[in-house]
């Protein structure tokens, strides 16, 4: 069975999620669908895009991730479908993609007369989805794009040996994601975010008392900062663009 | 496979939804179950109403709908059985249906010795849309209902040239949704919330500064008045019931 | 198609949940994935195992429930696989499975040397849940456990004719679930909730007025308190662990 995921900011309480599932069940009886969000912050396009940058690479090749937040519906902004590591993408051209590696493809969809101008996501981005989990080429579906617009979260630096990035995400339980990976740390260099030492990098947030601030590589692949039995977003008062630094001592 | 839909105010916190998906997997192996809310506010049955309003067509034919807001639960009222358009729907006898057309059958349930009294949806309607599912006609679920409970949405009316109607629903982005149909407009007409005006019907929401309200045909086929980086509701506190008026000057 | 049910504390604003699934997915393609709730409480052990002792029985069997409320994720605590009543269980060990009867089987899990320290959900539980329900043998998951960590939900007892009991769970409605089976009282006994008296046992919450506080026999088999249209966690101003009494005077 294809698997399309869902991504989007339209919340879970109205009928928008139902009626683009049913958009794709009245194309394709046969498919798996998955959400993954949607509770991005209405027009968060970078909450969005490290979400969705995150979870594709869990699902089996060949899904289709269907993705809409997008504060500029209806204007001439284009909705993309795109086609990266044998998984396939349809989104608006608004940098929610910009997390595909070099060598990714991507169209242009035509936007059909009828569709309604406030949700693409249902009458456009949805039709497509299930086109591409039908097997249509990419080609089939638009016109190729050279330059989708772009629009990457940011990439630490280096500092001297310092390696120096920012909290890209703040998770449900108020824990700091960074863009730090682990790799780019000297052994026995100690993190500070927003100023405030919280130690050296440990194995897990356990490895600590229950609400100490506590360093350690996170599942997403990069450097986290958590409290066990708290919210590290409210211990240390910051949020995504706080500043997170390794220092060698 | 079969396609079920549901649509509750139980909330996705507790385990209530899932034992009513248990109650349809036990008897339906094959089905696709697809939420369409379970934030309809407790006991809203308005609510509830206008997003499965929206909601079900939607979907191909032959899906059964299961709805359950019931305050009622456990009270004399009955549980419903309705056919209509190629769908099947079932649900409390409180006005929830109401937005059927004519021509839609209804017949009223048993209720099993065994059934929870405060769990209806679990243990009546959720049997009856697998047995629905599973091709069972409508008949043969219960006895025919000539006069179902009806509480419909309100409608628009005339007053001269004007369309005086109000909001129905507002959404995740403080969207505010009327009852007016577009068509109802004299073109050039403007559009007043609460006596507040919006200015004329635009294309979509970006046709106007981020901070401006604006007023179009919206994708559920009536006139919705919104702020494209806020939220309508909030800018004008008006909510369910604010009167919507087209003036033309 | 094999059903495997999630209950977790992820939320469902992040991509954790939609990790989990995308892992189940990659190892089994045919396989219908039921979320019983991913708003737990963060580390409410309690609240899962309340949650997910009434759900499961409410599948087929042959279902694999996968369980993750998990405030020790990379200690030393175990991850276990279960077999109950030809239902099959993968949650941590510190007491969310206590809820299984005696003659339930319990095996140790081994941690690959890859999993992500902080997310053994997706890189254990998920895994073994597939094996599951691919048809493994729970001996071939690992190694037998004997003494499981318990933390068994409070039980009532008596004090003279009086069950004496407390609230175990406050749902979304804010009714008051007890942990007193209606065959416990006496017929004719009140209930006391906290001191405040609420009446005789109702048939259902209807059977009285809309603004009452009224006790029965709710759908998990236990007594609860609520009011129609209201909280009755609100009006009593309770919570879980207020003492719940029967009194026959």
């Amino acid at each position: 069975m294809p698997i399309i995921t869902l991504l989007t900011d339209f919340g879970t309480a109205d009928s928008y999620v139902a009626e683009v599932k049913g958009a794709l069940l009245s194309r394709l009886s046969h498919v798996t669908i998955v959400d993954i969000s949607h509770e991005i912050p209405p027009g968060n396009v970078r909450a969005g895009q490290y979400l969705l940058s995150r979870a594709w690479r869990h699902f089996p090749e060949g899904t289709v991730h269907l993705a809409v937040v997008d504060p500029g519906v209806g204007t001439e902004r284009h909705i993309l479908a795109a086609d990266s590591s044998g998984h396939r993408f349809v989104a608006p051209d608004n940098g929610l993609l910009s997390f595909l590696p070099e060598g990714a493809r991507f169209v242009s969809l035509p936007i059909p007369a009828g569709a309604a101008p406030t949700f693409h996501g249902r009458d456009v981005v949805a039709p497509a989805a299930t086109s591409l989990a039908n097997g249509a080429t990419l080609d089939s579906l638009g016109t190729a794009v050279t330059h989708p617009h772009r629009a990457p979260l940011p990439t630490p630096y280096f500092d001297g040996a310092a390696a120096v990035g920012e909290v890209i995400y703040v998770d449900h339980f108020g824990t700091l994601i960074s863009n730090i990976p682990p790799s780019a740390m000297k052994p026995g260099a100690r993190i500070r975010v927003a100023g405030i030492d919280v130690g050296t990098l440990r194995r897990t947030f356990a490895d600590t008392t229950r609400t100490a601030l506590v360093a350690f590589a996170g599942s997403g692949g990069t450097i986290e900062i958590a409290v066990r039995e708290g919210s590290a977003a409210e211990q240390l008062k910051v949020g995504v663009g706080a500043e997170v630094r390794t220092v060698t001592l």
